[in-house]
């Protein structure tokens, strides 16, 4: 049964005046007096004062209707809203990129499209390593030059190659396509290098990919990168995890999973089973996995897949650390690299590959 | 201007049925399309799924009233309300010391009376070990044996005789009491034995009491813990960090910063600057600070505050690991530690002991 959008736009004015009274704390008290479910009034939250000022315009800033709303009829429909957003997100990345002087040149490597992305000066411990990465974007969404925000940000911030896998989407090339993309690509590099110098690194959708990958490595038999870099991984298709519920409407990335995200899903999915451990890895049996990073925030949507991936893989005994970054939306330290929380989680990742890859 | 409480009870009904339909996407996105604070409805969060069934039961337990709107008009009714939830408390405790074989003796160090807790069986790799505790409880609550939750648990499921310190606390002892005593006892155990061979640990205020301690040892010059296990740190008691907003309501033990905790943080500080790095040691430079641990749960009401001083540490060069529990409020893994997430959490807490301290 739908609310009544009416009813909620004239509760505003007492949810921006909800603050914890000792009348509110009697109210909201007496609903939860009972075992179950939390009812949570709503609240006008603020902006946090624990991040930098660069952090918080990013924080503040509006939903972005370009996304997390975007439901298409059919088809023809999605690849009209993928174009759209491509059309936005593209200029951006092109600016980003003659920012950071980072060089983007087109190949290919197992007959996939692949972009190979150098920063403008490759850090002398990195000068035989690289990174594989597999871009975010819910599985649909950043196809070409639209993927190539996390490979400039992190081959600059790292100083390393990275190759960007420009991997097939729906709604024309459904579950398995991109992941045979991602492996191919792997398998080839794999064999062209030792694996001791490559990394895998994967954002969301392409956090879950990543994670995919390594598991059809270990089921055929090819090495496993040396270093995993997982950001705010979509670990498992089918709706899991507390923070889908407790952060909706407070990321404003994803926003809310009954948008956007959960049509991806099924438009990725085309019918196979959401619970198949290469679609929800975090279904699998994640023992003998590399050394693995993993970031969120604490406002992201994907907050509990990203600890649930953590907890799994060091119950597994992998040696994997987790960071959070505060007041972060899903994925948002991307949106604004330069801040100084960005600046220090991409720190962190420079030193957990120098740790993990070999040279 | 308090909200009439009538007002919200009156909401139940659109709050129970709020899920995220596309007219309350439209009602929700118009409320969130400038930049500034979040707009957040009311809602309903299911107990999550993404757990055990045990600790489900513990995540739907209803609001603790005997603590977190507690809100005593003097130091006699503070005194009233320390020994009423001692009261509920202590045969708790002494509940799970019974079932899980714990020996409790007092003693006192350094004129400060000490709890010393051995487990049923020490493990062999902790037999010169020990760990120094400060417990928690808003620095106001669990004097005596209410204190010996953490000491109780941590001795059985680490196999480790644990010293819980029984610090003197406001209203008749504010700061600097409970840090003079936890000091006290620190330098003491140190005297006493190689300082490879003692950690330190605490949780909430005793997790920001246990970052004081350390502060103090490197002002003193004394021997530092040599591994420190910190849980839900109440690093910084001015009111900071942006998961006092985004969880308040959701976690079910402190509920509302604006409540019981804002209060704890007056009587404790008396008057002294909250923003004393010995108060809210968050604000301190931390370098030089031993390997360290950090425990909170994604609705912890101190998630910010632990992730913040994980961060913190990682720039300072501190080998800090940050451990996540899905569902958790503040301290929940605690009150039902033998949940598979609790027993995972304390499991992580005996190898990084194991790790860190010398034999």
């Amino acid at each position: 049964m739908p609310t009544d959008p009416a009813a909620i736009t004239s509760e505003r004015s007492v949810v921006l005046q909800l603050n914890s009274t000792p009348a509110v704390q009697a109210a909201v008290g007496g609903l939860n007096q009972g075992s179950g479910p939390r009812v949570v009034p709503g609240r006008s939250i603020p902006v946090p004062e624990s991040v930098s000022e660069s952090f918080q315009r990013t924080i503040a800033m509006p939903y972005r209707d370009s996304e997390w709303k975007l439901d298409p009829p059919d088809a023809a429909g999605w690849r009209q809203a993928v174009a759209g957003l491509a059309a936005i997100t593209i200029p951006a990345i092109e600016q980003m990129q003659s920012q950071l002087g980072v060089n983007v040149s087109e190949t290919s490597i197992a007959g996939v499209p692949v972009f190979d992305v150098t920063p403008p000066t490759v850090r002398p411990e990195n000068a035989g390593r690289v990174l594989v990465n597999t871009h975010g974007g819910g599985y649909v969404f950043n196809p070409g030059r639209a993927s190539l925000l996390e490979a400039v940000v992190i081959a600059a911030s790292c100083g390393i190659r990275v190759l960007a896998v420009d991997y097939r989407m729906p709604p024309d090339h459904p579950f398995p396509a991109a992941l045979d993309d991602a492996f191919a690509v792997w398998q080839a590099v794999v064999d062209g290098q030792p694996a001791g110098t490559v990394g895998l690194c994967g954002g969301s959708s392409g956090g879950g990919l990543a994670l995919a990958t390594v598991l059809r490595a270990q089921q055929a038999g090819v090495a496993l990168p040396a270093a995993l870099a997982i950001q705010t991984p979509w670990a498992d298709l089918a709706e899991v995890g507390d923070s889908l519920r407790t952060n909706e409407w407070l990321d404003s990335i994803l926003v809310s999973y009954s948008a956007a995200p959960q049509r991806a899903a099924r438009l990725y999915a085309a019918g196979h089973d959401l619970g198949d451990p290469l679609i929800s890895p975090l279904r699998a049996d994640l023992t003998g996995f590399p050394p693995t990073m993993l970031i969120t925030g604490t406002r992201d949507l994907f907050l509990s897949l990203t600890v649930l991936v953590h907890r799994k893989l060091r119950r597994a005994g992998v040696p994997a650390e987790l960071h959070v970054v505060e007041g972060a939306s899903h994925f948002q330290y991307f949106i604004n690299p330069f801040a100084s929380e960005s600046q220090d989680i991409f720190t962190e990742m420079r030193l957990f590959l120098d740790r993990t890859l070999a040279r």
